[in-house]
């Protein structure tokens, strides 16, 4: 069935390679081209989208869907050249929850553990046995879809105190969760924050100087979202002011974070190159295809994004 | 009914101070004494202990109960001033296998989430996206125990691929077990080995050059038991030799570890100072009063040791 439908990959040349074998490996008989510049792009029926060069889907006129292959699809809202009334679909893969709420895992451990002191202590072979080995904390986690949901769920099954908080109502068993209105009530419980929010107009600049002020003095900050929910200029004086204590950061505003960003050698921030959850291509490929077939069948896609939510 | 009891605590004066504050909070009319020279000994009740001097308990020859402010039983068992007809209990304390099982995930995580290479990057102001960021690990949990088995199962809920072995048969729905003659297969599995074991003549030096033999190349070794299990010299030259890869160590033969081991500054070895989980006064007492209440009551108490088997 999928030999009937034409589809165009448009991404970085890594992950071209990557998406490629795992599609031929599930389906060798799949028609798969290398996009933006295809003959008669008017009959293209699927367009496989990761960080495309802006306005180039114009000449796409007869897609039948935009898939984005990540779970975040800000490169696509963001873009002109797509037709509103086209569905656009992003991969909820299981392994990317795994790998996110794992490194989330990490850098709450990180300070809760006091990692740095014992990696300090270490460096001087001071061996401090009877000092408070961990830290009390509430952890916060801001945006509750399913990256967000999945993290909060597995913390407060290790027995951590967690909070949440989302703008429309979201009920997790056990867990007190906030919605819009209650954001400020939501921030003064948490020691540790953890952003997993969509980039969205909304969310845009929203890790702020402005939202820190409503923190407790001292909280931890961890980003795993997008690098433009953060303004990195107010982290730094957030830190300098204690409003935050520390930050564990996985995206930045520029990326890769350029060498003069001052992030990369203060002793409060830990930084990774935006690897938190990478979306394994044969998971999400075997998605794919199956939603591709509802779609053939005249049936309406899975993992559909809202546009006007943002994601 | 407690103040009709004498109890006598002694422990190192750090933990003196703590736990006698708890029980004091708990119990304001406790009559708790510190040892190991009190008047009377023969009419002492309760012996709350923690690495008590060897050799000191003869004198107390009417007590009902020896009770380890641990997990751990080994600095009882291996004292032969004990009397064998008492009961020997322990704490099983909830918090316990929380700070326990987080801190394995912790260094599981290190290890698996390559924070080694990220750390060596972010020195040398390197973004490197593209590498795969994530180890394919079985993690191997060596002793389930009720703090191996809370972390192995765990680790299982958060997606890890787990396995475990104990000498007696244990079941851990959903996990793979070995028992007594199948550690060989056990260990071919394992390419994170978490050492969670009681210390016992059997287990003494068994963490040693002919059972990492045994572990597929490249193993990450975690050990939270306690030093006596692990042979450091091999260690050493099992990380030379490739059969280990890493070392993420909370316990050694000698505490503090002396700063002329090469341990500390070894690259591949990470260190703490057997803090992965302390028993929490508060928890602890609690249980330790209920406890005295059923023995006071002429019923058995809970969390007995088995002293033939060691634990």
């Amino acid at each position: 069935m999928f030999d009937q439908w034409r589809w165009v990959i448009i991404a970085p040349e890594a992950e071209i390679n990557k998406w490629t074998a795992a599609f031929l490996v599930l389906n060798p008989q799949l028609f798969l081209e290398v996009g933006p510049q295809v003959k008669d792009p008017e009959t293209v029926d699927v367009l496989l989208l990761w960080n495309h060069p802006k306005g180039c889907l114009t000449p796409f006129t007869n897609v039948k869907v935009y898939y984005s292959l990540g779970a975040g699809v800000d490169h696509l809202l963001s873009d002109d050249s797509i037709y509103n009334s086209i569905p656009i679909c992003r991969i909820v893969d299981p392994l990317l929850s795994f790998s996110m709420t794992n490194y989330i895992l990490f850098a709450v451990l990180y300070y809760q553990r006091r990692w740095d002191k014992y990696l300090a202590d270490r460096q001087r072979k001071h061996w401090d046995h009877d000092a408070p080995s961990e830290e009390k904390i509430t952890i916060g986690v801001l945006g509750l879809g399913s990256l967000g949901s999945d993290a909060a769920k597995k913390l407060k099954d290790l027995g951590f105190e967690v909070i949440g908080y989302s703008p429309s109502r979201k009920e997790i068993p056990r867990i007190k969760t906030y919605e819009e209105g209650e954001l400020e009530t939501f921030l003064k419980r948490c020691n540790v924050l953890v952003c997993t929010v969509p980039y969205t107009d909304k969310t845009h600049g929203l890790l702020s100087m402005s939202l820190f002020r409503k923190l407790p003095p001292k909280t931890y900050l961890i980003n795993v979202s997008r690098g433009h929910v953060q303004v990195e200029e107010d982290i730094l004086k957030a830190l300098e002011s204690n409003h935050l204590s520390g930050a564990f950061l996985d995206v930045f505003e520029r990326e890769p974070l350029p060498t003069s960003s001052p992030l990369w050698e203060h002793p409060k921030v830990q930084i990774t190159p935006h690897i938190a959850s990478i979306t394994n291509p044969q998971a999400g490929v075997k998605q794919i295809c199956e939603n591709i077939i509802k779609l053939q069948n005249g049936d309406l896609p899975d993992f559909r994004v809202n546009p006007s939510k943002g994601y």
